[in-house]
């Protein structure tokens, strides 16, 4: 069975990337993933000083061994001045290629304003540069402040299509990438 | 007088970068800039988690206060994964265009490997997303741990060369950009 | 008086890049700057091949000596495939920093589907490359297709406005840092 | 079998592009993949003009047939003014994702002065943008003017061993992303 991690990069309390994050990660799990969703909220990490251990933050253990075992990561970050959130690329750092290197990614981000792929273009840059393969499907969530109804479902239809074959292509290539058996799939 | 404000995004105890922004803030400093360094290691700064105000991290009003009453900054990262360091663009998350806007920014980087321009790219696009003014002139020092003789001076004459240029664009282009009177400079 | 020269990178017939241009090029004459067009549909231009000269296009040397005698360059580009047009970039290849260099740059894009920043990225890093200054305002029209009324004027009022102060900054700043007599502007 | 075409984006009639496009096409054509090399020297194309069809140009044609009809397309440009070459990009201009969408795209780019990723960066962000899949691997040759000796084969045996990495990942993931069957390979 492929295993996806999902990382979002954002601290905020009511977090549209974590929203974003709990719908993608949930029709990947629908299709036959096993997920594992690693709130960066709940973890306590240091910021990376180049150091390969850090003995002091058992979660940078804890992170690391999730990516290490996932054949798949899906990163969800607000775009923050044009680019991913810090606070997503210094989890990165504390990881290397050695986490990362084969692995099939997924990108998405969230804007309070209208939608851009500034962030997305950097962490494609990002991926490659940790060896991982990124899927082509992509999104970004404009205007995220309106994007879900009360219960955290999203409002628009072709946005919620656009996860749908986001999470297909997801977990359909990570198991071609990967060497996995391909079972059936059924659409979320 | 021109105002610039040095900030490195390393926090390692024998930075590469503070110590490109040592050799860097003293050339500024020579053609006669009054000039501050922001060192994130002495600095106690927060993940940013999308608040306004930290009020139990002093040092955020510390840094967002440097910038804003400064003409030009200087900012200098290690190029981590293809892109700045997470440290950097957390201090950059922490501020906005309220702190940029109009100013004139400068931008190094740092390599163990060969030279590159993912960090320089990344961060040129950012600081347009901040509003600052980004100089043509940039300098991406690979192979860093050779780059320095045991006194933290450059080793190789182009090198240098192209950081005094770059200090006088920085300073010179600042004084018009921000409509200064411009005094004769002297090379340092 | 600023000279500015203005490059729109498609040569479709009814070209809304050369519209967006038209507009934004009467706005910087109108504060005062002198201001030349070219429209590549109407220029010969060959593909480049990596040769310095190119006696059978005579045009080349037109292009060339527009941008060198001016002192800030508009240039405007269909987002094609998430990058800026093929004529507009082989346009560039066909000059170099003998051209640019010292120059300020603003750069405009238009796009069929919702706007995006990737044409506009990716000129950042090639102006920088050939040693031009960019402001850091910068406009991207996304749905281009009902943007212009009959007459080829603005139909939204808030993307007029901007680009108003994209053409002020343009004149404004290319005044500063081309050590020209700044004269009082009054707005278009 | 798996089906590459290559394409390099230099009209030198010296062309390093098309040096480099030769030996990694030769590698992967000695793991079994079925190749053809495009010489855009000898095809006659248009600048793009947003037209679907060119009837006076019948290389449009070939050019789109051979890259619908491949699985995957290896891309060489020499790096211009931090960016691919118009040349090249207007050959993709020509094309749509109609041509691109599932393949599966190797990226390589060679420089006259020292290594760089500009070139590498915005066709990556481009290669997404026709929904192609882009392998992790990508080689930027620096100072190319000696890289190659007298019969065209690379004189740094590290370089030539990052080739033929290239050219096993772009030939086996091909495979599995193609849904193709995997021969056994023997390195070249």
């Amino acid at each position: 069975m492929v295993k996806i991690v999902g990382i979002a990069g954002s601290l905020r309390s009511t977090s549209y990337s974590q929203q974003a994050l709990s719908v993608v990660i949930e029709r990947v799990r629908a299709l036959g993933a096993e997920v594992e969703l690693l709130d960066l909220r709940e973890l306590n990490l240091p910021f990376c000083d180049g150091s390969d251990e850090y003995p002091d933050y058992p979660d940078v253990e804890k992170l690391r061994k999730a990516v290490l075992e996932a054949d798949g990561i899906i990163l969800v970050t607000p775009e923050y001045h044009g680019s991913l959130s810090g606070v997503l690329k210094n989890a990165l750092d504390l990881m290397s290629f050695d986490h990362f290197s084969g692995k099939v990614t997924g990108l998405m981000s969230v804007l309070g304003g209208q939608s851009n792929s500034n962030a997305l273009n950097d962490m494609r840059t990002i991926t490659r540069w940790i060896h991982a393969w990124t899927i082509p499907e992509q999104v970004a969530i404009g205007q995220v402040w309106k994007a879900f109804d009360q219960d955290g479902n999203l409002q628009d239809e072709n946005l919620s299509k656009r996860i749908d074959t986001f999470a297909q292509s997801m977990v359909e290539n990570t198991q071609k990438l990967r060497g996995l058996p391909q079972r059936a799939m059924v659409a979320s």
